[in-house]
């Protein structure tokens, strides 16, 4: 995620970051144009067609359209953008739930540095490992070094990792409970912030395994496609060669607000709009060292 | 479900998918452009309307009506969309809770190797069972083989399967509470996974049984077909024969919309767009098998 | 509520269904299409307004103002919409609570017949009293023939008859714990299921007694009839006689969906595109005799 | 609250009610009429503008901002349905809480008689005086009247009422817990209604103390009053003197949606649009009657 | 934040108060006037383009993409307001949180003073720290001045100062627990409120430190910005020099909605339109005080 200063106009419109869909766009606006320009050069130079030529009036369809792209693309946009806040809001409730747990054992394992000592390493490699499972990047060995030899053979690389750092969360505090360290009612005052690490791991896993239809995903590129491809021909008659860069402004518009919305619709990767998952993993870690 | 990569643009455009609405719309865009061609030639040929008709200006009429049909399919779109997200959370949900429960069972129970057979054969088949039960298959017997015999002998395949695994859940849990395997504290430790089993496939069958209301099915339905078997007589006057390709593409955009939202509005069938049920089930046996 | 295949375009388009708003608005077409008659007769016939008459020009207020009105229609069918799913969901949650009552029940009492009696009888009982309760209807005595005696005495009719059954159902828990059937923690482990009763029949009265603020009704009726009757006036400059069908067309549109989110935003009633309670509550009735 | 037929369109057109915005509008639309009628008189009889002048096009700018203005007045309809729904949603949830409390503790007091005295009066207090702080009324001393003489001194009714009834049963419930007239895990059984009731009263004071952000009430509102006092420029051209009703009527219809806005966005007050708060506080008082 | 009576509109017309985007706007819109006469005075005096010049139609792009730069200021303010009404609920949830934990400590600890002074200071010091921790400013030391010597010396003015004093509060829990001043089952009846406060300091994190997407900031403000820069092109032809004020009336607009929802996104700045913050964290002092 990039960082920034919303009240800076200036630098927003005149630099082009790297993930600026003006850059990212500028080989498909080359080619936009020069099409454009080919049916100008066409209409208007070889066909010579007249003002009253039906093809004027093939921008009736693009004003009666322009409508239902809109709503199309605002459709894209809020659905995009409400995944990618669920996308946050999950890795938010993982910050607190990391933080009550971490606060809770605390204040219920006071006399026993070894459990904390477990519950400080393990609670924040939870986010660690979910981080890693989200980008499917190899989770490193290294996460678990210091964790005490018994947990680090126990796990098993090949298998979903969060899932088993849950599961060693979960028999170390029913072992403490057997072994009266805990009382059975400690069991269920603990028992929110233990489930809601599944929950939004299961959460994450949806946002990330399931794009909007399929269908709508084509049909908006379809449609986007045709109504640029289309738009030359009526607009030479009113536009001439201004046609050009016009119709070029108004594929970047369009075709910004799609490529936007799959970028951020998966907020878990490591494009620029994404979510700062390692930042937020490292919080974690700072902060239940502070607890714990 | 398909699976695809939503940045490929150019296989989007230009390939036609089995689900792609341009192919099932197909024979409905061709009687439509047979349909706007007789119109136009009827009013420029036969007719040979004078460009001042008052036939001319239905066409104001579109353009008025053009933001309410916008909003109808955008409202449409949306609920639609909101159906099948919220299915797929209640699925999501179906996994979490599977995960949890067995990972609470497991640290539970680790002493208890028949019991955890059960609940590792057990939590699975609900999603299996849900699954069918959805999609109105039989669910075949096979589906409960490697129960011990007992249970199999309890499932009567007349009724209401997920509710009787279900039962079968809650009743091995509270016998297990009584043999005192179980604490009497565990109970509510496990309350919310053994819930929402239920919970998910109440709300899983609220979906499939309740269509939006037959009242907007309606209307929407027959406003399109209206506005669609107006649009030519006005647009003949300043599209001549374009008219034709127009008012097909129109039709094709307008009428993509409402096939795509009754697709998804029930997103638990076997339909392209429909939700992955069978790959979520299997991965759900998959985890269990791995955390009991 | 009307079951129907959304997928049958051909019915939807040309039956006329009895709800379907065409012939519920049929009086008031006719009546609109006669106005505008007799408003086109006037300006070409009788005063012959030229057409550089002011009065052509009226409908650029139309046109302004057509976005406003159809603003208002969505936030109208999406407010409607809204309360007739809420609506849904909250008989949707009725059912899932009494299944997930009747299993712990019976995983509890296994033992106890005459326990299980009562409750197989008064939780299906719920439903039915709460679906009288919200059309009004009175609550026919033969609802409690199968239960006790003593039960059936204590109904007082006059009074809120879910209320009462609720009482009841708490009453014989707790009596339960008292008597050493049920220990005190499955108080708590019935406790979400026992609540929920009191907040679906809570919500749903809600939802009945308060319909959207009056202003907003009484605004938009004034606003599609004085949009209406003001329409043929600039449109005969326009399109003649043609401006009768295409009024009638626009009024069809505009009241269509007033008079479809008036009948959906009370849920509860009869009407055709009404929630289908009783079929819900059949439905509670035999899934919980099965599972308890 | 008016309480009234949404299906009745008659006397939704042509009465017009104490609280209609035609009769709180009338003042400024005399004036709006008079000024674009002043606007016109200039145009057409004094300066003589040629339908070439400039002046002739304002209206472009109107139709642009046309798009704008009807988003923003949406923007704000929503928000503003959304407080006042959200409002009455926390006073239902205020009608369930009050019940449920008043069942569990009838069925967990049954023989208590004086206790259940004391919850009865106690309950449905907290409604009445959550009433009277939201609108900021005295609160009578008779509210108390049927309380036991020891409750009556207690309260200060300076401080905040709602909060000191909420105390109260806090403190009966847990020296009735202290006493051992109810069990430990009681207190749990009984928890999530008596949080709600604090829940509820700063729920609905954060409405009633949070007006939408400042600068968005200025803006719209600066922006209509501009927009209208601009619209007369450009449309006497095409409109000659009808001008006058249709600017009047454009002003009616954003200044309407603009002040029912306003009108619902605090539901607590005693506007004729706000929530029949009284009427809800007598209903939770004769039912809690019946049930404790 | 900024108290208001959102019926009076005169005042909010004319007036233009500090924060009101008129003034903060004014440079802007002067450079925009200055440009858009350059832009006149070119076009009309040096160039004397011919009204069939091609630059006329410009503005045909502008009609069309008007729907989408209004869609997308929509978007942006919804977007905004979410989170700026988000804030103000979870400011709400710290407010009854504060209150209910208060109540029911006062019930359950009525015999310890002690005690009880730890806790009117400590639950009110959440509310004051995490305002200072929101705004980035330091902690004053005076904040834990009321606190016994003890708990002020353990706080680190360098670390998280809401986490540990939600940790303070954890551990008092549990230490009147094991002393037996409190049941192991009032833990469960506390946890929920001791929850929160964690959650509510995340969520608050997550929106002050999460703005939307970078893409859609740099993409609406390059999307303004070329907008108004080519709209005079086009409408001098119409306008002539009414061109001015004009475009400098469209621009106000559309920069007014950006950078209102700029200020509102992050709602726990200083800002005149940002959360009242202070009061409310005093309104928790004072009442807190009265309960406990």
């Amino acid at each position: 995620m990039i960082s920034y200063n919303p009240k800076d106009w200036i630098t927003f419109i005149f630099r082009f970051h790297r993930s600026d869909t003006v850059r990212r766009l500028f080989p498909m606006i080359v080619l936009i144009s020069l099409y454009s320009a080919g049916i100008a050069y066409l209409e208007l130079e070889i066909w010579q067609l007249s003002a009253k030529s039906y093809v004027r009036n093939i921008s009736v369809m693009h004003t009666l359209l322009g409508f239902v792209i809109s709503f199309l693309l605002v459709f894209r946009t809020n659905t995009a953008y409400e995944r990618w806040w669920e996308g946050r809001r999950l890795w938010g409730t993982l910050v607190n739930n990391s933080r009550n747990l971490a606060m809770k054992l605390a204040a219920l394992l006071h006399a026993e540095a070894e459990e904390r000592d477990f519950f400080r390493a393990m609670i924040p490699a939870y986010a660690a490992a979910l981080q890693r499972h989200l980008r499917s990047e190899e989770t490193r060995i290294e996460l678990f070094d210091k964790l005490p030899a018994g947990v680090q053979q126990k796990m098993d690389l090949e298998k979903h990792i969060p899932n088993q750092i849950a599961a060693l969360l979960y028999n170390r505090v029913l072992l403490l409970a057997e072994q009266g360290k805990l009382k059975a009612e400690h069991l269920f005052f603990l028992n929110l912030e233990l489930q809601s690490f599944t929950e939004v791991c299961g959460a994450c896993e949806r946002i990330k395994n399931t794009p909007i239809p399929y269908s709508y995903s084509v049909f908006i590129k379809k449609f986007i496609f045709f109504y640029i491809m289309t738009l030359p021909f009526g607009y030479v008659f009113s536009l001439g060669y201004y046609v050009i860069p016009i119709v070029a402004f108004i594929f970047y518009v369009l075709a910004s607000l799609e490529i936007i919305a799959e970028e951020i619709e998966e907020p878990f990767g490591a494009d620029e709009n994404d979510l700062p998952l390692g930042m937020i993993s490292r919080n974690i870690q700072m902060h239940i060292g502070e607890l714990i």
